[in-house]
């Protein structure tokens, strides 16, 4: 095994790159913009740059680095190809070839989601467990799934799409997916945003939250936290909607553990603590004690992961 | 590899044995009752039993065997140890172990709906595919998960435990599990009986129902396929709840195929297509062309999946 070892995750505004001894320390993390102009074709370019860059500064040769692993904001099969990242303008194409074309690295690649669940297992909360699922919630809710240590993508990569399961049958407006009721209109940043709109239009309860002229999801967890009493029924709402979505995953999966992410985790127990209840509400009686823990490693959950699929 | 194998399918009311081939021709098959009195001790001595007859008739040496495969109705963990059986009065031991005493062969144990569906991949509608769900319609619904061509039974056993997706917030009776709303109480054989009774006293509609004094299943889905207009109205909410239920479990695992086994199969394409026509409805897009296909092996699936289980 050479020296070092580099991971990337590409997201919709910023990339994120790790240098990484093959043992596991990450030794320096950084971020460049993402071009998302011209349907993102400077996307790995840049990192090339940026990647000898750091090289150059740092006096690393070629032959001493071990891989690249590249975590995308998409679905990706098997053999490296990007079925296509509507946030970064890509359509499909091989992503580990065309990146080891311009490297000239070893390259693995996966989806943003399953690398975090990933890096988690590896070096994060999920340590010492061999099957977990790690629920991403930002802007949408994204979700990997690890099972006998390696990631499940499942046919066309969609496994761990959590953020599309129907948990309403009620839903009025339609998800960006096109259905109606999905777990992501009511659990992500913008789910919870919406769902505060919904609950301050339908009551008559006072709020610190009416003072707000624009909502976002840190004051309404902020002001849940504060005892806002409206604030934290919307907390309440939105949990019940979770602990019920990863009750049905448990009665599929019964993974040993669940890590919650994306930057909604940053809200700490009580967001762990409401999903947690109603979990235990909705799930079949001999899983109800799975345990659940927040991210370890947060933001660098991607760049760990994409070094973990690198090492194997 | 020895000559012959066996395969045993413990059910509630009935234990069903199989003499294979190594080489997985099944040759005979044949069932004995389940003795469930005395907490259901009885049962591996009556297999025993039974097995030592068919040995003796057919002049098979001990040394011939390689094993025996048996299904249980209740979860079994990785090292063989039944986490109890309620149908059978079995409560916690270690099943692999104890039938290796009495018998001699080597034992390998699974979970009887887990079985099934690893019978289904090998020799059934599942042949070729790595990654399956089956969902077997039933007294109860159970469900089996395929993962890379092996049974994916989680933490406790618990994965595949479909019939407990909570699939209704509006529900006021209990399933047998304790929780509210679970899909077995809906698509099950009884769910289905159970939606019957309620569809016949809220509505107003004819229906050769009617006419019957007690209702199953079968009476349900005949009259279905003979159109009975309200018949077809109970079949489709089952299919739309079951088709929800399994596009959910698409969004986890996006498996490349689902199977569909147990006593409701026998109602065959229409109950095939009205779960398909709601599945499409709330499976997210990149899934929405998974394959469905009806139980092939049908009652012998449990003895198939439980030799594969041995021959590994």
């Amino acid at each position: 095994m050479k020296k070092y070892v580099f991971g990337v995750d590409i997201g919709g505004t910023t990339i994120k790159i790790g240098l990484f001894l093959t043992e596991g320390t990450l030794l320096e993390a950084w971020e460049i913009p993402t071009r998302t102009e011209d349907n993102g074709k400077h996307i790995l370019d840049d990192i090339h740059y940026s990647v000898t860059k750091k090289m150059e500064q740092l006096g690393i040769m070629h032959n001493e680095i071990e891989g690249m692993g590249v975590g995308v904001p998409g679905p990706v099969i098997d053999d490296g190809t990007v079925l296509g990242c509507v946030n970064l303008g890509w359509s499909k194409f091989n992503v580990e070839e065309k990146m080891c074309q311009i490297t000239g690295f070893r390259i693995k690649a996966g989806n943003d989601a399953n690398i975090a669940a990933l890096g988690e297992m590896w070096q994060g909360s999920g340590c010492g467990f061999k099957n977990l699922v790690m629920i991403t919630l930002g802007t949408g809710v994204g979700g990997g799934i690890i099972i006998d240590e390696h990631i499940f993508s499942g046919r066309y990569g969609a496994a761990g799409e959590i953020g599309h399961l129907v948990m309403k049958d009620d839903e009025t407006q339609s998800c960006g997916c096109g259905k109606k009721g999905c777990l992501e209109q009511y659990a992500s940043a913008t789910g919870l945003v919406r769902m505060a709109h919904k609950f301050l239009k339908d009551s008559e309860m006072k709020s610190s939250l009416r003072m707000r002229s624009v909502l976002d999801a840190k004051e309404i967890l902020d002001a849940a936290k504060q005892g806002d009493e409206l604030a934290v029924k919307i907390l309440e709402e939105v949990g019940s909607i979770l602990g019920k979505g990863l009750a049905n995953i448990s009665c599929i999966l019964s993974p040993d553990i669940f890590i919650i992410g994306g930057g909604m985790a940053k809200a700490g127990v009580i967001l762990l603590e409401v999903i947690q209840k109603y979990y235990r509400e909705y799930a079949f009686p001999t899983v109800k004690d799975t345990p659940f823990r927040l991210t370890e490693l947060e933001n660098n959950a991607g760049i760990y992961g994409s070094v973990k699929l690198v090492l194997g």
